[in-house]
């Protein structure tokens, strides 16, 4: 039996389902598009992730990229996956007709690339990143920059990348002093070195567009005065041809899993001739950078979603195949042992793996829905998704990644001794997932962004058409007898989630922004948690009428999970904000007032 | 500067001035101790982890044992670390004069252990798997067997190791199946297949020892049918010379960590010529085995622990020298940078590192006292002894390792990218560590012993007296100003506590022992969660009292210190407890019920 690491069913529920993906076709920018193209694009995504993905899940794991002179070698399947993404359109598949993509809802690639990432997460990277770094240009830079970058991009022959980190600076891009020097030439000369780069040099490609920031020099101090530039590895020379553009790969970093992707250090100018050309206008690199920084925040969190499926449905499969114990009321010891699928314990540990994977992809899923419709729509309308789509952002990165790793980890528990071992995919799936929790913004700069700057954005805005959100899923759910005792206890944590924000905010009017802040990371958890618990009886409604109509036997079962698992997040894990309120509501100032010769021994 | 991976002074706080270990040497069997001679305990054992262990940390990791031509090969440094602990009695010096020990108190050389655990814990594995292995066959061996192998074994010269694991059998011993048929010769013949051994193949010794379950033809079925042999890799010959006994290699696991110490699969009698020696009597090999096992289990405690404690430290250097970002409250970009200790965030990661490590200890150095006074106690002063340390076995087991596998990724956190590189400890700790919730008995087996004997056994005798020995400190607690609240909040906890074991025990006592276990976990997490509030509020008694005696700068903040992490674990760690509890009040059957069709898609 092939490996499974995705439910397609599951997929198709979200989209039809619960999001109504075909409803987008009434727009005209989506009215070419059909169900029976939808069904195209995830049977291929299911062929490519089980023929070009999945095989070298193990094989880039164990044979990682190499630096060698100064250049990153990686293996040959990761150039035939370009070009097969390249010439498929998946690339640019989001973008519109005329730049040479396909107008594809991003609910439909947001399941397209979901499989690929769960075939093989080191692998997605990147397809994917190129398409992120694609779209940026076409959204900010000037013709002549869309037409020599975006179709070489689109084709998977150049990769792309986001280039923002120095050693200097880290997670504080104020510090960023990669200087970008005007010249008359229409090009900025670039000096300066970025660490933790993902994929800004291999052999799968025959050229590497970083999208990187730098400051002009004379530009405002901090964060305002970050501009971007398309940094090639190598340039477009005069006649066309592709020349040197003194970028040096000084390094790539050995790493704990995600080892089929390298991460690279750069250096450029060292021979002063490192060529930039500027996206857009200076000193707003940062702004257009956040563009490609949300959208990688969310396929994080897809991402993150994706490998915890895959850890899923191993784990589930050992324990549906491995013998071992009796039920605990039988004491005989002479009776057949039972798979351990059938020992409640296990049972739990396989419904928090399902509880966290659907109920993140169903947020996911819901963000692309944000996405999608802010394309198409006007005026409050379009706000309206604009905002949901920003206050869920750093819920829809941290949620899955943090739980995720949780996931991943109950599902190497299932295996036991097995899942600390590599001849099963268990402990691979733990390595690759600890990168997300850390990358694009780590759980505490989500929560200061969350707290510090979505909730109380606009007054309050953005959280306060998200509550609206809620209430009209608890209002439908109280119409359906088994699930109103969800919807009463959605409603209660909605309260306790008000509770906690007005203190919290009554701590910001106050002047106190560092208590205000302190436990941000938890007040994102607590948060977090009730999106998902939202997300779960959104799903619950739409399976609980699915069962109405009395379907198959097969369909009836997965109805009939889902409703479980509702019943699980709701019963195991939305208990959690409890604790969480209790210390959200203390704001005692220990971690701010907390001096570090207390840590001394 | 040296890594730091234990705090000596934290070692000394709770030797001397939690649990006063002086005073044990008021017993006739300690007689001869002194803080002397328990300071040149720690004192060597400082030295030899920082010259034996640390410094092979990473090598062991990236060398790890290699199976060639159905042996196993290990690093140079095991044969001498071996060789060093014989030679300084170290692998015996719990056991008494006679048996070649130094009657040194299990609390002493718990501290001992720690040390070399926390430097390396892979290697730490050799010499105190020896040890423990020594002792279970002075303790239930014949003279004729302790004479043979004990003296060896303490010497370092020869391996001692624990043979349970089964394929067929995992975590079911009642389904072990290797035999073991009885001759005129006085030993049997053994036959079957061992997996998941630790260490029972290397050449840094000249013999392995293994302590065997296997079944004597006839015996009962289950549990109740096993017997315990010695079963050597080589077999001492008529004329003392070492032999062959048939008992092969045919394999290594490949880990995710703890790779510097092979994990080994075993054949025996595949020539039909593999000896071995009963232990005892027949029949009684798994109540034998038990010895062994739950201080195994502790150790697995101590072994987490101290990987968090490595790590914890080396999360703690990295962000007092790692400059970035600034003060919440401060704008001004132009500012110099600060050392991310100082953001309210990362301070929270350390102090929950810093809680589990250190409340961790606290508990595993309490469970070492119980094992010293019940060694000298009679009666039911002794009783009280072993059942306190029979309850809180699991405990001490489980709570270091689940919370130390958060804790060490939360150091991992603290570096950011650089935590997911191999170039920093923390990567390798997170690996290292997540062997400890699976091995000598998975989380899910710890809550099972909990709950369903451990809690309710005699009665509930153990229970009671551990609620008692937390009144206690509540009391003391009480009578100390700041510490007041949170004698409230653990009396509050301990109402808690007895709420739902009273609902649980109440669904027992109505026959429904599936739906009494299914969330055993859940209850062994919030049992836990409150044994680690209850050694807090110890600790800070006594560094309260400390600080009253106005000590000098340096150990002001170490007191200072102990009292923040309390009031953090109060703060932070005890309030999830009321989630929890809520869950476990339900009792609504979810995991029993779950079916498997409906985990199918």
């Amino acid at each position: 039996m092939a490996d499974k690491y995705v439910s397609m069913r599951n997929l198709r529920f979200l989209l039809y389902e619960i999001l109504d993906v075909e409803s987008i076709t009434q727009y005209p920018y989506y009215a070419d598009h059909s169900k029976e193209i939808f069904e195209m694009v995830l049977d291929t995504g299911e062929k490519m992730g089980r023929d070009l993905l999945h095989p070298y899940f193990v094989e880039m794991d164990r044979n990682p990229p190499e630096y060698v002179d100064g250049k990153v070698k990686v293996l040959p399947m990761v150039r035939t996956l370009m070009r097969e993404c390249g010439e498929g359109g998946w690339i640019g598949a989001f973008s519109s007709y005329e730049r040479g993509g396909q107008q594809m809802p991003m609910q439909v690639m947001n399941a397209f690339r979901f499989i690929f990432c769960a075939a093989n997460y080191s692998g997605s990277v990147y397809p994917f990143l190129t398409g992120g770094a694609a779209h940026l240009i076409e959204s900010f830079g000037s013709e002549e920059l869309i037409e020599a970058y975006v179709p070489k991009m689109f084709a998977g022959e150049w990769q792309g990348t986001m280039a923002l980190t120095e050693p200097q600076a880290g997670s504080s891009l104020t510090d960023l002093t990669t200087t970008a020097e005007p010249t008359d030439e229409g090009y900025y000369k670039i000096k300066g070195q970025k660490i933790f780069i993902s994929a800004a040099d291999h052999d799968g490609v025959d050229n590497v567009v970083n999208l990187l920031l730098a400051r002009i020099p004379g530009a405002p101090v901090g964060v305002k005065g970050i501009s971007m530039f398309v940094v090639p590895q190598k340039r477009i020379g005069a006649d066309g041809a592709l020349e040197d553009n003194d970028l040096l790969t000084t390094g790539i970093y050995h790493k704990l899993g995600y080892r089929g992707s390298p991460i690279t250090q750069l250096s450029m100018g060292e021979s002063d001739d490192c060529r930039g050309w500027l996206v857009g206008e200076p000193h707003k690199g940062l702004r257009y950078m956040f563009q490609l920084m949300n959208e990688a925040r969310i396929d994080v969190g897809m991402s993150a979603a994706a490998i915890a499926s895959a850890a899923y449905y191993a784990s589930l499969q050992y324990t549906q195949e491995r013998p071992q114990g009796r039920p605990i009321a039988s004491k005989d010891p002479t009776a057949p042992q039972v798979p351990i699928i059938e020992h409640a314990d296990v049972k739990r540990m396989l419904l928090f793996q399902k509880a966290v994977v659907e109920g993140s992809m169903s947020l996911i899923f819901q963000c692309a829905k944000y996405v999608d419709l802010a394309h198409v729509l006007d005026g409050e309308e379009k706000e309206r998704c604009e905002l949901l789509l920003d206050l869920l952002t750093p819920i829809a990165k941290s949620y899955p990644s943090e739980m995720g790793s949780l996931s991943v980890s109950a599902g190497l528990q299932c295996l036991g001794g097995y899942g600390y071992c590599d001849e099963f995919p268990l402990e691979q799936h733990y390595r690759d997932m600890r990168i997300h929790p850390i990358h694009e913004g780590t759980t505490g700069i989500q929560g200061m962004d969350l707290l510090g700057r979505k909730v109380v954005m606009k007054d309050g805005k953005a959280f306060m058409l998200y509550l609206q959100e809620l209430e009209q899923t608890i209002e439908e759910a109280r119409a359906i007898d088994p699930l109103a005792r969800h919807a009463d206890a959605l409603e209660g944590a909605i309260g306790t989630l008000k509770e906690v924000t007005a203190h919290l905010t009554g701590i910001a009017a106050e002047g106190k922004i560092d208590l205000f802040l302190a436990d941000a990371t938890l007040y994102l958890e607590l948060f977090g948690i009730i999106a998902i618990a939202w997300q779960w009886l959104v799903q619950a409604i739409t399976a609980s009428k699915a069962l109405d109509q009395d379907p198959i036997e097969s369909e009836r079962d997965f109805y009939t999970g889902k409703l479980y698992t509702c019943r699980f997040f709701f019963a195991y894990e939305l208990p959690k904000i409890e604790g969480l309120a209790t210390r959200l509501k203390d704001s005692d100032g220990l971690t701010v007032e907390m001096k570090e010769t207390f840590f001394s021994d």
